[in-house]
């Protein structure tokens, strides 16, 4: 740190991304990648855009906006194209919040919140899960203050209802409800159907994990026009190219190509409920995750140790140094064959528990 | 503008992208992009990472970092990757700037400048010209804030010497210089030899223009090490993946053919005496630019309606509507074939003039 650096970042706490190895070769189940490869067609779409990389990208998006516009049924002017999801969502935390409008959030969740509440210098509030996890949306009346809510949350999976939602919604008329369905296509209810009836309803959504494109960093906002433009407004003052031309290409062509994502997302589904099952007839408790991750506790294997010792075995997982939800680890899907291997490796490392 | 706005973004005026037309086939010659296409390597690093974009990119893009570091000849610990040089000189106003330490930068400069620090709450204050639009850097001596000095400067071209950026380094001891390099590569004079020299320099550079990567949305800072670790500070607040896979791959390939670019810039500061010569003998007045664009006026047709005309004919250049400049235009160097057709284009323009 410099002598020059100001109170308002000589302050903060860094977010702590999950590890990205590159020394050895892992399974990787440990930051919430799609194990599958994005479409054939974004290759292609990428590779016409490299000829013209000498060229600005478009700073409205408008290809890449136009399908997303159609593919999710909203209009134009109600999505807004990001840098990934973190950058939608800190433009929200920079357009809504305010020294006297702190947000609110569940205590577990994504733990870029608070960071994003730090660096706009935004007081926040945290409400603690319920004991089984689940977040109670009576909690979240009346907030006083903007609220955000991932759903599914994570690292739990737990979902709100759409009526638990709008409940929220109804509650905290004059504040923003941002819902980040981050993990919604495998298995949560998208809030899209509620942006017209609710003008403070604004939904973050990314490629990174339904679209396979976790590296090309694109991620997005959806909400009524009036919220759109209040974030174009922070965008055009922070970083109008902020989606580069392969990145733009790449999600309009992954959108073209949609049913490809949603098959995928299903066999993701369906790996995880025999995941889950699997996991459950070894003694684990794990929560009703609708994400395309686990979250998993063992009766007798610590999180950490556990984490530890698969990672020894070439299986990584995510494990969080949170008093609440230490037991605990996030285990991201992955193909049917890397989970029989994380399985065999939990199996070699309860058995070794035993003739210790 | 949605009633549940903040002051902080209710009141910015963004900032105002040149003109990236969809419609019509212009020349371009109005946003300071290469007219070469990136070279060879480029288009098969990226193929390459096409494959793996489920996968997140390195945070800490350490292998991009490591190859700039060998070209620029810092450490790597003394350079900071970002989604455009925007993003890093954004990251500079965040980490430097406070409601009683204003940035300070010329009246008529880069155009973000302003835009950065009203989105950050810092003040600022402009310094005016010399008549013949130079900078005098003693007036930026006990600035009594950060300094942000584009070095050549746009839209005029024109350069401060290392010794007279020194004077401003030592003059300011306790704050912030940062020197924007953006256009660096077509004639000025680097500060890159100074990093270790002067604790409160930041040098700010992009892959846009010199780099044939405007599309990729590349830039970086260069400081030393106490700097760049308040910088990823302020990343890993905002947007720890900031820098996709396939323009790190880009970068770092447009990087180990460094001379393919550095010949473009020859080319292009060829074409570029060329062109000055030409005006001149026209009648302009034009500044003496070691950037890769042009600065001129013309004694009879003010710089709007020279805008106006050569977009009738098909090329795009850059009118800027502020008082002192008004009679200009930027003008983007091209291709030799390019700069022709321009100039044939105004040569059409003066004549029907002197007919009319």
């Amino acid at each position: 740190m410099s002598q020059y650096i100001n109170k308002r970042v000589g302050s903060l706490t860094p977010y702590v991304p999950g590890e990205q190895p590159v020394e050895r070769k892992y399974i990787k189940l440990n930051t919430n990648e799609s194990p599958y490869p994005p479409s054939p067609g974004v290759m292609k779409a990428v590779l016409e855009e490299v000829e013209r990389l000498q060229l600005y990208s478009d700073p409205e998006c408008k290809a890449l906006t136009a399908k997303a516009a159609k593919v999710f049924g909203v209009a134009e002017d109600e999505i807004l194209m990001t840098n990934g999801s973190d950058e939608i969502l800190n433009f929200a935390f920079m357009a809504y919040g305010d020294e006297i409008t702190p947000f609110v959030f569940p205590e577990i969740t994504y733990g870029f919140y608070p960071v994003f509440a730090d660096l706009n210098q935004i007081p926040y509030r945290t409400i603690p899960l319920e004991d089984d996890f689940s977040i109670d949306p009576t909690k979240y009346y009346q907030a006083g203050g903007n609220v955000v809510i991932a759903n599914p949350n994570a690292p739990t999976g737990l979902t709100l209802s759409l009526t638990q939602i709008e409940g929220i919604l109804q509650n905290n008329p004059n504040h923003i409800v941002v819902i980040d369905e981050a993990y919604v296509d495998f298995g949560g209810e998208t809030c899209l159907p509620l942006i017209h009836k609710y003008s403070n309803l604004l939904i973050t959504r990314t490629f990174s994990k339904s679209y396979s494109l976790a590296g090309a960093r694109l991620g997005f906002g959806i909400g009524n026009r009036e919220l759109i433009a209040d974030l174009n407004t922070v965008k055009f003052s922070t970083n109008p190219y902020n989606v580069n031309r392969m990145t733009m290409a790449a999600g309009k062509a992954a959108l073209e190509e949609n049913d490809y994502y949603m098959n995928h997302c299903s066999d993701i589904m369906a790996t995880r409920e025999f995941t889950r099952r699997e996991l459950i007839s070894r003694g684990f408790t794990v929560t009703d995750s609708k994400a395309n991750f686990l979250f998993a506790k063992h009766p007798e294997v610590d999180g950490e140790t556990l984490y530890l010792q698969l990672k020894e075995q070439g299986i990584l997982i995510r494990h969080f140094n949170t008093a609440i939800i230490r037991d605990y680890n996030r285990i991201t899907i992955g193909t049917v064959e890397q989970m029989k291997a994380f399985l065999e490796a939990v199996d070699f490392i309860l058995e070794q528990r035993k003739d210790a």
